[in-house]
């Protein structure tokens, strides 16, 4: 419904920056890729859309953004460890006592810490902005921008993304700053907010923060070490404009699409590095997509325990239980799963590298809406393929938290014999 | 040691067809492809060894074959289930049984099954091999291909490899039967013997024989769907050929090497099918490599019960164990890792599309041997990296059980309170 409203007022000739009305298939494109926070894009948001127009996109993006957040948080807090039987008891509890006041003093909270953050955001990149063009329009442009950063969306009012600010180290820290608030999720933003130590926060946000982290780290040194000497994107800037480069590309896979070099000149190594951290996104409850970080970092333990020999599969003085292991388990095969089969249709419905189309299948399936340069070319059958593919990535993992929940309890507790598989 | 023997066998003049000996490098890129039954070449089999040689090289191939049979399921045997503390108990015991007396017995099972086998095999080749060349030359034909079929290796005394006998029923039917045949196990095939009813087969072989079944069901139909219309590789051939080649193109990614159509030829997204039964590969206990049936059966099997939101994970109304998933979970895991790593370096070493060195290196990991063109032309980087991903993809499975169990016990018996993480 959001998105039908969007492409009716995106379609009307007042959205338009030449009164020409914009055709209805891009409406509708620019509509979804905003309320899905995706931020690919068939026409160039400035050139096409007119003032109205990019306000409308901007509540689009932030009506989905929250929404999601919200949404995402509630079955987190609801259906995120409900697997194990004695947790299944547990939650039963929170069923009961999480009633429409808790939705809606959550929602209250979420609000709260999204226009905070955004607002804050707002002003230093207005402040910014006002040296370039008049002082309206740069603090119309800071909210533009740090909604779209926050609610990892992705979407510029600059023709050329910000690749204008490469070097420009506020607009560089501000805007990932906002990426990484919006993508840490808003449970693990609530747990440092009342916890204020690390040693008391949450397994699971000190899983979140932690992988954050060293994603961050190791995946700018990675590209620091990859491009350094690629004359089309690294070798020509000094060295500072080198890691702050970096150190930006490295943040905008997971998964807020933002770029400030060009990705179609990246190296062929690089692209691989970036269709990883994309597929690996951000953090559950968040604006972002992805398999998850806590996914991806229980699923890095458990084989670690395991080569290790360990029955237990340990991080941080906890154990994770059997469930939350093979969730993840489950989350990160369908998510493969998912990407490997559209690539491998959509090697026959288009004429390109099979380099290029993984990376725009992972960049739509993280709703991260990065691209080597495919989307333009797309045949209907690849846009199709493309937009089905952002649509499972964005409700996906949430459907299948949703599906294996509400299936726990319906089946009999009838246990079969157990027997070993030789393995490897 | 048996690689350095069949590298100076393989390095004397009378080795050669020309009487110029081999090089030594070359020579040692044999005697290596042979002993770890890859099948991998640098230079044409029949033009380039003597009849000498190549019973070097037949001789390499069995002994690579046999050794790592009889190793492998020692391995199995001993390690395969042992992850769970109750086991870890039962497998002390089969550890004081299986004494030397014990492996020499095993040994010489496997000895006889493999002869027998072979044997039969090379009668039948012989047989038909006789109706195109002198008799002697054709039974000596038969030997040679149907040891390199049954030890997975896929070298071949065709310089066109078995592309000749693309239309042949017999021949199709006897190499893919010693392929399959090595490919299962054998434990698998001692099973079947022994009981000689489905009901009463050990998990371990239902799930070994049913995955096979389905693969090479299913990968046959697909190799047919895709390819059907390919002016290059199946549309020119009569419907009874096309059927033929895409089966025996369905069989031997897993992982024998042998091919009876150009790879070269075949479209992208048979190329990614082809990586996929590649990475899959063969049986635990066989000739054969890859992340093994039973580890993809297990993880698929896994990920299909949490869906449904089962506790259990259960197939053939058996449940399989919590360490047999994870172990599951670790091989992949570690597989995948190993291949996208060797992929990214290679990105940066090898001119070449991402598809086709992702295909040579999942071909070297499942020791497979199978080729889109890029082995030739290797700079000496790619050849160190195709070589050590060889190596890794030949022993690491191994290694990783052996590593597994050895740590098991060392231990303490600390546990962790348990703490559920968000996931997905
Ligand atoms: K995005
Ligand atoms: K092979």
């Amino acid at each position: 419904m959001v998105i039908a409203t969007g492409t009716l007022l995106l379609a009307l000739p007042v959205a338009s920056e030449t009164g020409q009305p914009v055709k209805i298939v891009d409406a509708l494109f620019t509509a979804t890729s905003a309320t899905c926070v995706t931020g690919l894009i068939t026409v160039d948001t400035p050139t096409t859309y007119s003032l109205f127009g990019e306000i409308v996109i901007m509540a689009l993006i932030q009506t989905g953004g929250l929404g999601f957040m919200t949404l995402s948080t509630l079955v987190a807090l609801l259906l995120g460890k409900r697997i194990t039987l004695k947790e299944r008891l547990v939650m039963q509890e929170a069923l009961n006592q999480l009633t429409v006041e808790g939705v809606v003093r959550l929602s209250r909270y979420v609000l709260f810490f999204t226009f905070l953050t955004e607002g804050l955001g707002a002003l230093l990149l207005g402040l910014r902005f006002s040296r370039d063009m008049p002082p309206g329009q740069a603090f119309y442009f800071g909210v533009f921008h740090a909604v779209s950063a926050f609610c990892n969306a992705g979407f510029s009012l600059f023709s050329a993304n910000l690749m204008d600010y490469r070097g420009d180290l506020l607009v560089n820290l501000v805007i990932t700053a906002l990426i990484i608030l919006g993508g840490l999720g808003f449970s693990v933003v609530a747990d440092v907010y009342t916890k204020r130590s690390w040693q008391r926060l949450s397994l699971h946000s000190k899983i979140v923060i932690r992988t954050t982290m060293w994603l961050i780290i190791i995946g700018t040194l990675m590209f620091l070490a990859l491009e350094y000497t690629n004359s089309k994107s690294l070798a020509p800037l000094p060295l500072g404009e080198k890691v702050l480069a970096s150190y930006f590309q490295a943040v905008t896979p997971r998964t807020a699409g933002f770029n400030t070099l060009n990705i179609g000149d990246l190296r062929p190594v690089t692209l691989l590095l970036i269709i990883i951290l994309m597929f690996i996104g951000a953090s559950p409850g968040s604006t972002g997509g992805g398999i998850k970080t806590s996914t991806f970092t229980t699923i890095a333990v458990a084989v670690w325990s395991i080569i290790q020999g360990k029955c237990d599969i340990e991080i941080f003085g906890r154990r994770l239980p059997r469930g939350t292991v093979l969730k993840a388990l489950a989350v990160a095969s369908v998510s493969l799963l998912l990407v490997v089969t559209v690539t491998g249709i959509m090697l026959v419905t288009e004429q390109e590298e099979m380099e290029i189309i993984l990376f725009e299948v992972v960049s739509a399936f993280g709703t991260v809406g990065l691209s080597a340069g495919l989307t333009p070319q797309l045949t209907v059958a690849g846009k199709l393929l493309i937009t089905a593919t952002m649509y499972s990535g964005r409700v996906g993992p949430l459907t299948l938290a949703f599906a294996i929940a509400q299936r726990l309890g319906r089946q009999g507790i009838k246990h079969y014999p157990e027997e070993g598989v030789i393995i490897g």
